[in-house]
């Protein structure tokens, strides 16, 4: 594992766009603390305009960036300049402090869920679970989102299984998900993503829980692309489809997902190649198509909130639906 | 390119059993190109019955491996044995030949399908193909299966754009069908294999051709793994989902594909790499998962027939059912 340190709203920025940070919920984290770093560079407003308009374009589909970054905006916009600096670096620090708190309700919201699926199941058999990409502690600031329930569950010795799906083109599955489930001893079978329909057929999967980039009002979901054809096979199989995600990645602007919500195109060359250890201890690149060949790299997918058969947040499990996420969050909302 | 010199049955054996050749169509015939190798090695009952259960025992789940051992198998038993190396080259010879005029007339009946389509597209706009895994001409003799429409269509000049699926773990996609449609400069995009269900409910595909491994009496199909979600995905759009194969991919003696067609276990290595070019001229593979990470590596899936749009065959065009399979095939049935 290699730490990078990030000195500047530059390198904050770039660590958002080249993935160095991925995962919803820590792209927010990061660009807080960008928002701090402009403000130790320089607190003009010209320079804290700036800082916005760099980080919020690093990522155009998860929305807890533009959520993060609003807080910071709305906080650091009225204050003196020589008292921006100390209260952009306390205003993430607490957004930090949130989000592992946050996770931490998730986690025990969905305990609750897998624990009912246990009692459907015989004594001692594992709960399969599927998931999708990483939503994990690495894409958070600890505990993650999807996970959470899974490293409680294991934490209190209930048996589980989890199939985790490559996630091409950047691996984030095989890669994240895979090191940072097998780190903690949570048993996992990594899987191509093509195989998730077979398994589910095959009635090898109790349920699957994803996280979320972007979820709208009424209950639709952009997720890493792929997502969504798991969630049209879970249905296939009656097999329960869970997101899970904290309140700061619903976009309550937003409605019809599929029309509404922007979808990354990344460069192509991430689908033209795939990177991964080479040799004893390096990391190298493959090119698994002709020279030349074009390709399309759609980031994420979007999945209407009919398919989804639940969410799992930190203020409880719900159904998909604006009224339900409305029922959630509707007072507290910011 | 490399050109594989086969002189043994146990080249044959090997070629097929680590994919040198692939795809049901070349399987069956290299497998009877073994058997006229066995033969010339040694031509009796004894070396005969061994050729064939090597042979049978490479890959589980393309019907036509089978099918070609029977074929050889009973032409050579009844003759005597210093005639059956002859006979055995001779039936070789004409199985492939057979191949190569049965894709040319899967291509002619799958063109009117795409003719048909690209009528209700507006004038110049290109049909947008999407297949999975390579049903190509490198996985039969000549012309492919799911590509022999294509490349007739590309022929005659008709606009056509090929969606190419990836096809992890072992990329047939990315490799073989980007490849050999390139060379024939049939316009093509690859994309990962999560994509595909995107790119359905974006609107941005016309149809879908895909091969088989096997087909059951009814219309089952198992084809290659990430087969079965396209097939829902394409339901879920409303977008035609066509399976291309000949006669002798069509297992009679099966009906219900999920229950009774073995599905060939691989490797896990194939999901916990990736192979391709490495550098200027050579090939290698980086890991992609954690060191010793479990995975799993279900080589084909199963899409049951009622999600089947219709099948391509030498025969004709039909809907995916047991009636429509008897009416086309049932007269000529060896």
């Amino acid at each position: 594992m290699v730490t990078a340190r990030l000195r500047t709203v530059e390198d904050a920025a770039r660590a958002i766009s080249s993935m160095q940070v991925r995962g919803a919920p820590l792209i927010g984290v990061t660009a807080a603390y960008g928002m701090a770093l402009a403000m130790r560079a320089d607190a003009s407003d010209a320079n804290l305009a700036a800082a916005y308009a760099g980080l919020i374009k690093t990522r155009p589909t998860a929305v807890n960036l533009r959520w993060a970054l609003e807080q910071m905006r709305s906080l650091l916009e009225p204050l003196p300049e020589p008292r921006r600096l100390k209260a952009a670096y306390a205003r993430a620090a607490e957004l930090a402090e949130e989000d592992v708190t946050t996770n931490l309700a998730i986690g025990e919201n969905g305990l609750e869920l897998l624990r009912a699926a246990l009692e459907k199941k015989k004594p001692g058999e594992p709960l399969r679970i599927m998931t999708h990409c990483n939503a994990g502690r690495i894409a958070t600031v600890d505990w993650g989102t999807a996970t959470a329930p899974i490293y409680l569950a294991q934490a209190q010795g209930l048996p589980v299984h989890v199939w985790v799906s490559e996630t091409r083109p950047r691996n984030q599955g095989s890669a994240l998900t895979a090191w940072e489930l097998g780190e903690r001893g949570v048993p996992l079978t990594v899987i191509s993503d093509n195989a998730a329909g077979h398994l589910l057929q095959r009635g090898l999967v109790d349920l699957i829980i994803v996280g979320a980039a972007r979820v709208t009002a009424r209950g639709d979901v952009a997720n890493k692309i792929g997502t969504y054809m798991k969630a049209l096979a879970a249905r296939a199989h009656d097999v329960p489809f869970y997101v899970a995600f904290p309140e700061t990645t619903i976009d309550w602007t937003l409605q019809d997902g599929v029309a509404e919500i922007p979808i990354e195109q990344r460069d192509p060359r991430e689908v033209t190649h795939a990177v991964g250890a080479l040799g004893k201890t390096g990391s190298g690149e493959v090119r698994i198509t002709p020279e030349g060949a074009a390709a399309r790299n759609d980031a994420f997918d979007v999945t209407p909130a009919r398919y989804i058969t639940g969410f799992i947040t930190e203020r409880g499990v719900c159904r998909a639906s604006a009224s339900e996420l409305k029922r959630l969050f509707g007072r507290r909302r910011r």
